[in-house]
């Protein structure tokens, strides 16, 4: 008998244009357009095995190892039901297609990177369950149309549908089938885009995101001026800006986003902090590298921009990213050697040295630990249906062991 | 011959309506109202002398011990300026006055509270500038006369002209001749107004309050609808929240307020932070108080405010105080015993307690220092003339020591 089973992996995508509030809640329907870079599976992915057998009791689904309750009418069966229902549709117009759509189905993912990290990975998770869906039900659906399914499962994840620059339509629709992704443009177009993950250690445990949007749409009395007038014009400019590959234009916009993002969280009643000290001192620290850059007649040289979290995510051109990772280290020594998966450093390492001009003075520097990690990655590409070898689930059905 | 001298002094004012942004930044015209709460000059005030003297050289100022240079055109000018005038039209109507308008001045100030502590210390300072120049000239202007004088020296300045609750209203003339404070209730009305002021420790020197409004006014694209749409309704509903002395309703504007002007500081261009995570740590600890407070079917029993800086104000009716301090002092405890100005604690002193159901995992307890000082006070009265003996000038025209 036939094995009816495949895998894939999906990346993890940073916002640049953040979506924050939702105007349905079940469907996961955003209040506003979004646009992120989906960054390289080579570094940060999540990879999903997917099998249908008829032996099977239930749908079962693991993640990193533990096994994962599917709550009736939760995320997860929403994803796993609307994905079985595209198979059916298939089998309905083609006889001679096996008839697997009714065996449940035994779902096994994992993270190459640690979910404490407090990187997007339900993003990449709910990317990898349908990509790998797809694979196994062999669906001819396009991208923008898996996007669907995956954004019920989490809003940014159908972002991570696309590699490249990819944006997240708001839509109009009530039953939100107009609310998809869309790639603005593909990695190749402009593959200079280097990002720096900064990990920053954190005491207290944030308002989730799913919580904390709806506050603010419920208590913002600045929230409805940013959906309407501010973020229109910004998807508009940014997606200009990627086309033309003017970092300048994109630096502008992503920080003058991740900001707006943060200060309606902060008005926002009780208010959300996501961003602390470390997280503080690390824009300043960019917004003096990009002064020294225009002071000597240049433009900005980097990008920072925070999701609902502390860590930091620095965008810049490939060229510029040594300068960066030395400014970093300076002020946040690390336990561990970089990772350098780009080879900019020779055999002496991570030195810590400032650009000429820096004014020092901008941040203290802070003990080892506050940020706790550093990943150096680039704008990469959408989900990969992988081969057999990569299979997460035995011959039984159940996890492999890591 | 007669010596034409007087002492006043005048209080700090706390806003709970916070003003940011200037319309005119040389008549300090400022783009939205605001609205304050003075603090009792029992435990915080600026004491100025001013005396007018033929044989003076030229008007001088020490503020603090150290003489501050008067520049032609800047803020102490304009307010000297202003207050010579006024009392030149009064020697004009009646020819019986000493004509004293033209004899230089002295002026001696001191603040009893340190001026690194980052309180309001130039409100308090031009309020008391300008009260001492008023009783020294003998005017009969009333106080919102007198707070337009003020407003040009330190725009905060002009509400320290009134005791209790006050509002500086925007205007509307070009000239700012109806940009004047004005009271909305006297202490009298709703005297039970009491205020911990936690003095946070702060590495980094924040962007100055004057040249951060106008980046905020330059480059947030929230502002302009806080301005329109949010500040005139708070100010009806705080202003009618005072005068029913409904501390529920005062406690949740006055938060809202607080976070949203920290939030179109974040939407400015370069990002402006004045809180940091010691800050923040006390809003959880406010919000977590109220929390228990409505959970057992009260209402808030406490609202925080901050300023451009990292120090919490806590309005709260006094009843809660006691509370309150203990609160903080668990969280953050302190070098130097609690100063008890109004005998909350028996001889056992602040123990560090909890109200039962409070949830100690909403901040993390920080190291001695971190609150560096804690100053309980209320609501105060507006500028008081001072008695001879309580002169800051010898009789040579020069500073006493202190």
């Amino acid at each position: 008998m036939s094995v009816f089973q495949a895998t894939a992996s999906a990346p993890v995508n940073i916002a640049v244009i953040k979506y924050w509030g939702k105007r349905d809640t079940k469907l996961i329907l955003p209040t506003n357009s979004s646009l992120s870079v989906t960054l390289d599976q080579d570094h940060l992915r999540a990879t999903t095995t997917s099998r249908a057998d008829p032996s099977f009791k239930k749908d079962r689904l693991w993640l990193n190892g533990e096994e994962e309750e599917i709550k009736d009418g939760g995320r997860l069966a929403t994803c796993i039901k609307e994905m079985k229902a595209l198979r059916e549709e298939q089998e309905d117009k083609d006889a001679s297609l096996p008839k697997i759509s009714p065996f449940p189905v035994h779902i096994c993912s994992r993270n190459n990177f640690p979910t404490a990290a407090g990187l997007a990975s339900s993003a990449a998770g709910f990317a990898a369950l349908v990509a790998s869906l797809a694979a196994l039900y062999k669906l001819p659906t396009d991208a923008s149309h898996l996007s669907l399914v995956a954004r019920q499962g989490s809003g940014s994840a159908c972002r991570s549908l696309f590699g490249g620059y990819v944006a997240w339509q708001v839509g109009e629709r009530a039953d939100g089938l107009d609310s998809h992704a869309v790639e603005i443009a593909p990695r190749e177009h402009w593959p200079d885009m280097h990002a720096l993950i900064c990990v920053v250690s954190d005491h207290k445990k944030g308002t989730s995101s799913t919580a904390g949007m709806q506050r603010t749409v419920e208590t913002s009395t600045l929230l409805q001026h940013r959906i309407k007038h501010i973020v229109p014009a910004r998807m508009a400019a940014i997606s200009d800006a990627i086309r033309a590959r003017d970092f300048d234009a994109f630096a502008r916009i992503t920080m003058q986003d991740s900001n707006q993002f943060h200060a309606v969280a902060l008005d926002t009643d009780p208010p959300i902090f996501y961003m602390n000290d470390v997280s503080r001192a690390i824009i300043a620290l960019v917004v003096e590298y990009n002064r020294i850059a225009v002071e000597n007649g240049g433009k900005l040289k980097a990008a920072y921009t925070y999701d609902a979290g502390p860590n930091a995510v620095i965008y810049a051109p490939k060229e510029n990213l040594k300068e960066i990772v030395e400014l970093i280290v300076k002020y946040f020594p690390q336990a561990d050697a970089f990772k350098d998966p780009f080879g900019l450093f020779g055999v002496a390492g991570v030195q810590g040295k400032l650009v000429p001009g820096f004014n020092e003075a901008v941040a203290k520097p802070f003990p080892v630990g506050a940020v706790k990690g550093l990943i150096h990655t680039r704008v990469g590409d959408g989900p990969r249906t992988l081969d057999a070898s990569e299979s997460l689930l035995g011959s039984d059905g159940l996890p492999l062991k890591a």
